[in-house]
């Protein structure tokens, strides 16, 4: 059985509870509360000394980072599957995975709002703005890859669901919950929906998790 | 022939002119200037509208994002190879690589350095700090993870590099050019010592390229 350490409004634990639910993989789930800072105290940290969530834990196997989950997700349970066959293909959802792994969320998780808020003394206005710049940057930049490469369907590669609409869709999530205009990407929101509809995301959404806060 | 879209200074530049070093892969450097704005313009943008370097050519396919690359790279020429056979090993050099990808260089690049100084007003020193603490932190965890997961040999997992040296190069490369005391990470710092004496990661050193600037 996995264990799979997570918290409800933890974009990178959302991805990874798709990809586990898209695999039919049960999982049991160890709620790590990043508000009461669970994540840089005993136990956690003895399970993953980065001091972030998620982590998985496959019998006495230990790993984190949401993306290299997924790497060994899709290495060890290759279907079904969250890359397509095709060789170019499988470098375009990475690419666009990466647009959200790399350039988004980075900047706008926690401890990042956390530090300007505390550190630098940005109010609540600022530290928003700060959020919609680089929200902006990052889903302009995934809306316009999708154009420029050109693929089509009715996910970010084909009419499957991969990698890059794992990424997407707690992006945006967390994109409305800081209420950020999303009108400028109608492709990416209508491929969010698709997949929201559909059980692996849905069964992952925050609001339906145990620990979550009304 | 491969065509690299590459600036001399940028660290996930000098990533994937490690990676086509090692590999053995012949390629034409296209210089693309950050200082100058070149990624935000035109012709670049028509290759990459995400408008950051790295960005790789290979006949008709354009690949942007540099751990996408990475990926690319390792299916098409698997071998000389950058991650182990085993499962779990791959598993855990890929998680070390994104400490960098994920949590380190996203907050350190040019363009967030750019906007805390023009945005939000920080002075030199001020955002110096900003650079340190995330440098900081994800050094910490990088050197943490290397001893609580207990791996041992001459580089990040055993005896041969993989994407996690070729991550944690350009990484230290860059907290030596900000001034950053990498006292605290030993095992780090020998690590890159090893790495950077092998012609693969020498000849992919910013000062040795073509569009370094004394």
């Amino acid at each position: 059985m996995l264990t799979l350490y997570t918290y409800w409004r933890s974009s990178t634990s959302y991805r990874v509870r798709i990809m586990l639910n898209w695999k039919g993989l049960p999982y049991r789930p160890e709620y790590v509360s990043l508000p009461r800072m669970d994540h840089r105290a005993a136990p956690f940290l003895g399970t993953n000394p980065q001091g972030l969530v998620p982590a998985l834990q496959d019998g006495d196997f230990e790993l984190a980072q949401s993306m290299a989950i997924f790497e060994y997700l899709e290495e060890r349970h290759p279907s079904p599957a969250l890359l397509p066959s095709d060789i170019q293909r499988r470098a375009y959802v990475r690419m666009l995975a990466n647009i959200v792994a790399c350039d988004i969320h980075p900047l706008n998780n926690v401890r990042i709002l956390r530090h300007l808020e505390q550190r630098l003394g940005l109010d609540e206005a600022a530290r928003n703005d700060w959020y919609a710049t680089w929200i902006a940057a990052g889903l302009q930049a995934f809306e316009a890859s999708l154009e420029h490469w050109g693929w089509d369907g009715d996910y970010c590669c084909g009419d499957e669901p991969g990698i890059a609409d794992v990424c997407l869709v707690p992006q945006l999530y967390n994109a409305r919950r800081f209420g950020c205009d999303l009108r400028p990407y109608p492709r990416l929101v209508a491929i969010a929906q698709r997949c929201e509809s559909l059980l692996p995301f849905a069964a992952a959404h925050p609001s339906t998790q145990a620990d979550a806060v009304a």
